[in-house]
C-alpha cells in the first residue's frame, strides 16, 4: 500500500493541478479530497479534465484528513493555520497557502492582517540546503508563485555577490489562474482577453516574501495579469555589484572590469542550479518564454548584462499551477519522503 | 533494454508532442529522431518545451530507422510512403500521415493527387475489433484529427442503424497547431488571435476518409480554424434511422416512439466504449469542451436529440496532437507491441 | 440641438458598445445612461475604454428617460417591456432585448416564460420591406446576434426557393461578450481562453426568432462559446430545393440542373444585398471570418454547394455586439429619425 | 476636393490601420495605395476588414505618389528615406518608419546600420511645443511605438526634475501586431497564444530613440511579446530625484519629503497633459489596461510611489497601431494641415 494522500481545497486551480499530479504519482495514493461548496461533488464534475476519476469531494474537515500520510492545503490564505493546527504531528503537511512562509511576524500584520501563525520550512529545494530541511521538515510552506520565480532568478546572484540587493526592480506578468477560480467580473474572459492589466502597484503582498527568499532589500515588484491561463514571465533586473548607482552607459565595462569572470550572472546561475532537475539556465541567446513550461514542473532561466544600462537582467518563466504551486509541492513531498525529487513529476511543457 | 524508437520528421507539432510521449514512456526508449531542415539542432532549440532532454535530430533517411524496433512517420503527406517502403518489414511502423488511411484509390487520387500507396490497418482502436487488428499489424495508419473526433461520435450510432448515414452535417472546429508549423502570414496570432476562420468549405480532403470511417455515405464538412493553439470540437448531426426527412418538428415524437430505447444515442455510445479507457462519454447534462482534453488522449462525448429536429446531435472534443495524433500513435504502437493500450498515456488534461 | 438620446442599462457590454457608438455619432446627443448596480458611477469606471467621457449612470426608472426623443433598452430579457409600458408614446424606442422580438406568444411562453408583451417591428433592415416599415415605427425590436447572423445567411435563400426550409442545420460560434458580463465561473479567463464549449445544445431560446425571421421550418441549432471576446461565425447549411433529402452525392447535379441559375445561393445573396451597405457578399473564394468584422456595423457572407453532400452551405461573420446588438440598433434609429441608414457607423473592423 | 492623400507600404498592419483611419477621415481624401508583393490586389482581398473599399494596390513608386498633397510612409525601415527624397519638397510627408527619427548619427548607425537620413521633426504632439514645431513641418517622424508610450510616461517627469534620468528601468509588452505580418514561424499563432515571451533583451535598437525623447541618460529596457493582437502596457521606474541610488526603504519618506508636492508624479503628469485630447491621466486607484485602447487614439496613464523601493512607477498603455503608430501619424498630419488636432480620431477603444 502506498503512502496515502488527502488534499484540502481541492476545487480550486492549485487544487486541480495537484489532483492530476497525484492521479499519476506512482507512490502517492489519492485518498481524499475535500472541498467547501463543491462537497458532494464528483471530482471530475468540477474539474472536467479528470473525467473518469471516481471519486467525490467531501467537506474539508479535520476528521476526514487526519488518518493520511501526506495532506496537501490548498485553502485561502488564512484558513490553512487553522486546519493544520488541529492536523495531529504525524501528518506530513504541505501548505500552498501564504500562512506559514513568513518569517517576519510584523510583515505578515502588515500586508495580511491578524496574528501570525509561525513560519515553515520555506518549500523551494533549489535553495542552498533547503533539499535537506524539507527532507528532515513535517511541516513545509510552499512558495507563492511569484517569488518561486523570482527566487530562482535572483538568489544566487544576491548571495554570490553579484547583484546589488538594494535596488531591485521586477516586472512579473502571470496568467489568470494565478487570479483563481472565484467568479470576479474583471476576471472574465471578455476582459481578459487580449488585455494587459496590472494589479496592486507598489504594493503587493508577496513582496515581504519575496524579499526574505531572495535577499533583496529595496523591491520594486509590479504584477500584470495576462491573457492566458497559465504561466509566469519575470524580468528581473538588479545593478551589477560595484557599479555605482550613477554610472552611466559608458563606464559599465569599467566598473566591472575587475572580476568579470565573477560577475557573469550566467555562471553563477549555471553552478547554483548544476544539480537541479527542474532549473535549467538556457543556452545563450535562447530566452524563457511560459508556454514552454506549461504543465511542467520546470522553471527556465537566463540572463544577461544590459548593453546600455548596465543592469543584470535576468528572466523567468515557469507555470505557477505547476513549479509555482503544485508541482513544487509535490516535488517537497517527494523529499519528505524520501523519494526522488522528481517522482511523478515531469520537466516537459506541453507545447504548442 | 527497451523497445528501440525512431521517430522520422519530428520537428513539427505532431512530432513534439511525439518526442514528450515517448520521453516519458516507461517501455519505449527514444533512440533518434529526424528532421530536415533541422537536422544538426538540438531537440530543445526546436522544441523548448523539451529543455533538458539531451538529444540531436539527424537527417530523415532510411539507414537511421533501419535499426529501430519502431518507427513514427510524422512527415508531411505524400512522404511516408515513400520511406517507408525502404525499411525493413520487421520494423512496426505507425504512418501519422494520411498515405495509408484510404482504402478507395481514386478517393485517393481525387483528392490528393498522385499514385496510392495503398491502405494500412486502420489506426483508430476503438473501432469494433480494430484492436485486435492492429495488434496484429506491422503497418499501421493513424487516423487523421478530424477523422478521429468525428469517427468516434458517429460510427457506432451508424453501425447500430440509430443514424441515417445519408445526410450527415459536421462542423468542426480545430486550434491552430493542427494547420501545422510551416510559417504562413494567414496563421500568423495577429490573424488568429480573435478570429474564427472556416477554410476549404464545401470540398476538404479528409471526407473520403471520414466517410470510410464512419459508414456515413453524404457528408457535409466543414472546418473552421479557431483562436487556440489545440483542440478540435466536432459537432455532428444526423437524421435518426426511420425519420424521414420531411419529418417536422412535431412529428419527431411519434416517428422514433417505435423504438425509443434503441434509438437512444447515449445508449449506444455507452455500449460501444464501455472497455474504451480513453473515450469518454459523458454524464447527461455535461457537454465536451476542447480544454479539458488539453495534453492528453481522452476523447469526450454527449449526445442529445434536437428538440426542434429531432436531428441527432454528438459533440466530440479531443486534443488534436494527443488522441488526434501523437497520442493515438503511441496507442497503437503499444497494441502493436503487446503492451496495455494506456501505457505511457494519460487519460487526464491540463487545465486550465 | 441634435436628438437627445438616452440608453437604459447601459453598464452591460451591448450597453458600452452602444455608448461608443453615441458618442461619436453626429446627430444623436447621448443625455442620459442608466444602470441598477452601477448607478453613481461615472461611464468611464464602468467603462474604462471610455476614459474622457464626462457622464455619470443614473438609476433606471422612467422619468429619467422620458424626455428623451429616443431611448435604447439594453436591459436583462423580460425587463424592457415592463420599461416600455411606461414611457410616452412619442419616444421612439429601440428595445436590444427579447422581449418584442416573437410574433408567436406560446413560442415565448415556452422557451422565455411568463406572459408576453408582443410584438414589435422586427429591427433588421435588410429583410424585404423592412427598412419601410422600421422607418414607420415608434417601436423597434432588435433582433438577436445569432439571429441576425443567421437570418441574413438564409432568409434570401428560403425566400427565392433555392434553400430547403425543413431541415436547416446551423453551428455558430460567439465570442464570450454575447454571454454577457455578469460574474460566472464558467466564463472566467482561465476558463474560456483555449476552449470550445457549446451550450444549449438541442433546445435553444433563440430557436423560434431564428425560425420566424429565415422562415425555417425545420432547424437544428448548436450554439458555441468560442475564445474570442466578440465576433459570431455561423455556418449554416440547408438542403437545395428539388434535392430529395435521401439524394446521395451521385445524383446532385441532376437534382439541380433544371435551374442553375437560380438555385445559385451566391446570385440570390447579391441580389438581396445589392444596396444594403453593411451586408458583404464576398468574392468567391474568400471566406467570411469575425476578426474583419471586429468593431464595425458589418456582415461578411460567401455561399458554396458542398461537393459532397449537396447541401448549401453559407457562411456568415459579424461582429456579434456591433451589426449583432448596438451598430443595428443605431442603424435602425437612423431609419427611425429619417437619416441615412449608415449615419455614425463604419462598415470597417478593427483589424488585426 | 479634400486634401489627397497617399499611403506608401500600405499591405502590412500599420498601413491597413492607416487606411482604415483615412476611409473615415472628413478633410483627407485617401486616392492611392501602394505595396511591394500585393499591387495589383484589392486592399480588401489584404486587409479584409476594409471590405467593400474600392481602391487597388499600386506599386510603391515616387511618380503615384509625386501628387498627392500628404504622404504616409509605412515601409520597413530604411526604405523610407531613398523613397521621401524622390518626392517633391512640396509634399508633407509622415514617416512612419525609423529612417529619420534619431538626432544622433552614431547611435543610428549603432543599431540600424548603414547611412544616417537626418532627422525630421519628431512627431510626438504632446511634448513641450511639438504641436507647434510639426504644424510649421512638411516632413515629419512618427514615433515608434514603443518609445511613443514610454515617453508620454516619462518624459514629463525627468522635465520636472521628478525623476532621476540616470537609472530607468522599463519592461514594455506588446502585441503581436508589433512584429509585423511577414510570416515568421516563431509569430504563429500556435506560438504566441498562451505564451509570454522577450526578445532583445539587454540591446534594443529602440532604446536611442526612448533616451532622446524621454530625456533618459541611462535605460534598461526590456521588450516581451504578449498573446494579444495590439496593444502595449510599459511599466517605466525610475528613481524619484534626491533619492540616492543607495537608498533604501527606511528613508524614502525622508529623502523626498522636502518638496512633497513637486514630487507627486501624478501631479506633473495632470499638468503636463492637461490640454491633450488623447493621452488619459487616470483617477486615482484605476490602472491602465491595453483593452481600454484598442482602436483609439489614447495613451493611458497612472503613477504612484512604490511602498517598498521609493521608486516612481509610471504605468502607460496604448494600442501600438493607434496612438502607437497609425493614429498618431493622423494625428500628425492633422496639425501639419492646421486641423484639428483630433479629426477624424476617436479616444474611445473598442472593448471588449
Amino acid at each position: 500500500m502506498g503512502i496515502q494522500v488527502a488534499v484540502a481545497g481541492a476545487s480550486g486551480y492549485a487544487g486541480g493541478e495537484l489532483l492530476r499530479l497525484l492521479a499519476g504519482h506512482p507512490e502517492f495514493d489519492l485518498v481524499t479530497a475535500t472541498a467547501h461548496s463543491k462537497a458532494g461533488q464528483r471530482l471530475d464534475a468540477v474539474h472536467p479534465q479528470l473525467t473518469g476519476l471516481d471519486m467525490t469531494f467531501v467537506e474539508t474537515v479535520p476528521d476526514v484528513l487526519a488518518d493520511a500520510d501526506l495532506v496537501f492545503l490548498a485553502l485561502p490564505h488564512g484558513e490553512s493555520a487553522a486546519l493544520a493546527a488541529q492536523l495531529p504531528a504525524g501528518v506530513r503537511i504541505v501548505d500552498l497557502g501564504a500562512d506559514h512562509r513568513l518569517t517576519d511576524s510584523d510583515a505578515w500584520t502588515r500586508y495580511y492582517g491578524g496574528p501570525h501563525a509561525g513560519a515553515w520550512t520555506y518549500g523551494l529545494p533549489e535553495l542552498p540546503g533547503q533539499r535537506e530541511r524539507i527532507a528532515a521538515s513535517t511541516r513545509v510552506a510552499n512558495t507563492g508563485c511569484y517569488a518561486a520565480t523570482i527566487t530562482l532568478a535572483l538568489a544566487p546572484l544576491i548571495a554570490a555577490g553579484v547583484a546589488q540587493p538594494a535596488d531591485v526592480v521586477v516586472v512579473a506578468a502571470s496568467g489568470t489562474s494565478g487570479a483563481g477560480r472565484a467568479a470576479k467580473a474583471h476576471l472574465l474572459g471578455s476582459e481578459v482577453m487580449g488585455d494587459l492589466s496590472p494589479y496592486k502597484v507598489g504594493a503587493h503582498q508577496h513582496v515581504p516574501e519575496i524579499k526574505q527568499a531572495t535577499g533583496a532589500t529595496g523591491l520594486s515588484f509590479t504584477p500584470v495579469l495576462a491573457p492566458m491561463p497559465r504561466g509566469i514571465l519575470a524580468t528581473v533586473t538588479a545593478l551589477p555589484a560595484g557599479n555605482a548607482a550613477d554610472s552611466t552607459a559608458g563606464n559599465v565595462a569599467d566598473s566591472t572590469a575587475g572580476n568579470a569572470a565573477d560577475a557573469d550572472p550566467r555562471a553563477v546561475l549555471a553552478r547554483a542550479y548544476a544539480d537541479a532537475p527542474f532549473v535549467h539556465l538556457l543556452p545563450e541567446g535562447r530566452w524563457p518564454h511560459t508556454a514552454a513550461t506549461l504543465g511542467g514542473n520546470s522553471c527556465h532561466l537566463q540572463a544577461t548584462v544590459d548593453v546600455d544600462s548596465g543592469r543584470l537582467i535576468v528572466v523567468a518563466a515557469l507555470d505557477n499551477l505547476g513549479k509555482g504551486a503544485a508541482g513544487q509541492a509535490v516535488q517537497n513531498a517527494n523529499l519528505m519522503f524520501g523519494l526522488p525529487e522528481t517522482t511523478g513529476l515531469s520537466s516537459w511543457g506541453v507545447a504548442p
